[in-house]
């Protein structure tokens, strides 16, 4: 009995062989968010980094949210999307109000062009900085989130931990939100 | 007996003179806040625009939320003070993470400089797009609060009874956030 | 006799039908760039505006610079590929130090999902205010250059010309810059 | 014999007197810029030092050029005469065509509130990064211009020599150029 295929409701997943393709051909588009805990002032406490397997180094790396946006995917829908993947659904955060973000970033499959590389790709990252109010309960791929002052945040030795030369990124963050050491 | 003069707790305030005397010498720097609700995916739905008596022409006009920043008080406490002043204290507003404002506003005594103009004095304004999630209770001063869609709200009508050429920063709020129709 | 693979020196070009299908499978990234002349102080005074012949509907439209990030190819690359291609050679565009865009236009290829869309795919475009020193002189897909005032600019009637919706991303631009009458 | 006031000429230059006393009672609105010298992709090449005569130590420290916005000045006229003030008239600045600053500092006259700090004065002051093409000839009160590479602007030693706390502005504008090592 031959198998119904209904119309993909979600056209965005690729399969392997297709995303392997298609990221040969275009800069595939990426969102970003480094999640912080702000006072009452709304000024930042802390800042989330992830803690996750490498799928690259087969050790452990620190990393930040991150997912590609799908096709027929809003930059906002993907970003609400990712931040729940990687942070869980009772994060509550609060996604900011405009789309433009606090900077782009550049990550080429060959190290050196710019201080971010992605060895699967051309990516280009939309960044973005997001309160976030409630509890955070990372996914399985994601083993833990780690929150931290940005005085400690901004230290080398964690800095480096930052795959793909994320931490170039999360000192663009501390520095947009005046609390660069 | 005589009164006993405790040292100001608050030294940003100034007397009418000192005021009118400081306003003749430097421009002076505003703090002006656009509150808007968002939905679930963090999107504009209404825009709150404050209906108030004018000293200037003795009607109701429309305004922004907007204060000084008094000498020794960080942007941060402004924006938060000015906000409660206009929005009461249950509007729990999400301050943006970033002080870096959408866009400067320029008022000048003399109209025609720029869209806007403040008889009293050269202002300088931050400009702040701000979402609230409270209940908003304006005092005495503030009639009342009126949330309207992002259509409503860019109508010529509405945007010519906001103070001041004020009418011009909500379009630039508007613009911002992908709204203005 | 083995065939010999000279590295491809542009893998950014795709032929017809990888674009197509590529455009099927993922957002396409873009960088538009709003052309302008400024007076001595920096300001605004002329936006430019192409004129050339619409694919879609056999009529002549306006449109603002706009062409796909390569793969392999850097954002500021790019907008000064584009910028050349649009503008012609002798243009000599100050393309800004930041990449931080000023907005993200999103093209989605069914109308309404925003004020911007493009029938061929979803796309999402990086926009850049440039000013202009140079003469402009765009090449034969573009019909001509017209260089108008941010009033007229700003006309309905001209606003409505533009493609894809790009008339709300002028608006925008012209509200970045504080001349949106 | 009645006195004759002719109209001032330049209100916004104020008294010792005068300055002093304004200074104890509101902020005080400065402008800053971080100029830089860019390659033909508009990629940034070398930061713009001033090394000048510190009055506060009688020493030798950096800064950046910065200056008072005067009264009934506008924040673009008020940036280009400090950096004609500070980088002579043939520097030819490419002042950005929208007066949003990449950053708001905050200088109180108590040293911690934030990284930066200003002796005489709570300041606050809008911040722009400006590309200049032509010659810099700084005028007497500034000794010296020097162009350093991000990799030596961002050096410790250089950082730590930037009056009032600006090694954290100049970190910050790094940053935002996405050139902070």
């Amino acid at each position: 009995m031959p198998s119904v295929r209904t119309p993909d409701p979600n056209p965005g997943w690729l399969s392997e062989f297709q995303l392997e393709e298609t990221r040969a051909r275009v800069p595939i588009l990426y969102v970003e968010a480094v999640p912080i805990r702000v006072d009452a002032l709304g000024q930042v406490e802390h800042v989330g980094l992830l803690l996750r397997g490498s799928a690259q180094t087969g050790g452990i790396t620190r990393t930040l949210v991150s997912g590609r946006v799908l096709h027929g995917e809003s930059i906002r829908g993907a970003l609400i999307r990712n931040l729940e993947k990687d942070l869980g659904p009772t994060a509550f955060p609060q996604v900011p109000p405009s789309i433009t973000p606090f900077t782009v970033a550049e990550y080429f499959p060959v190290p050196g062009v710019t201080p971010m590389y992605d060895a699967r790709q051309h990516a280009v990252a939309l960044a973005y900085i997001v309160p976030v109010t409630g509890e955070c309960d990372p996914r399985q791929d994601a083993l833990e989130l780690t929150w931290l002052t940005p005085e400690d945040a901004a230290m080398p030795g964690i800095l480096n931990e930052l795959e793909g030369g994320r931490g170039h990124l999360l000192k663009q963050a501390l520095a947009h939100l005046c609390v660069l050491p």
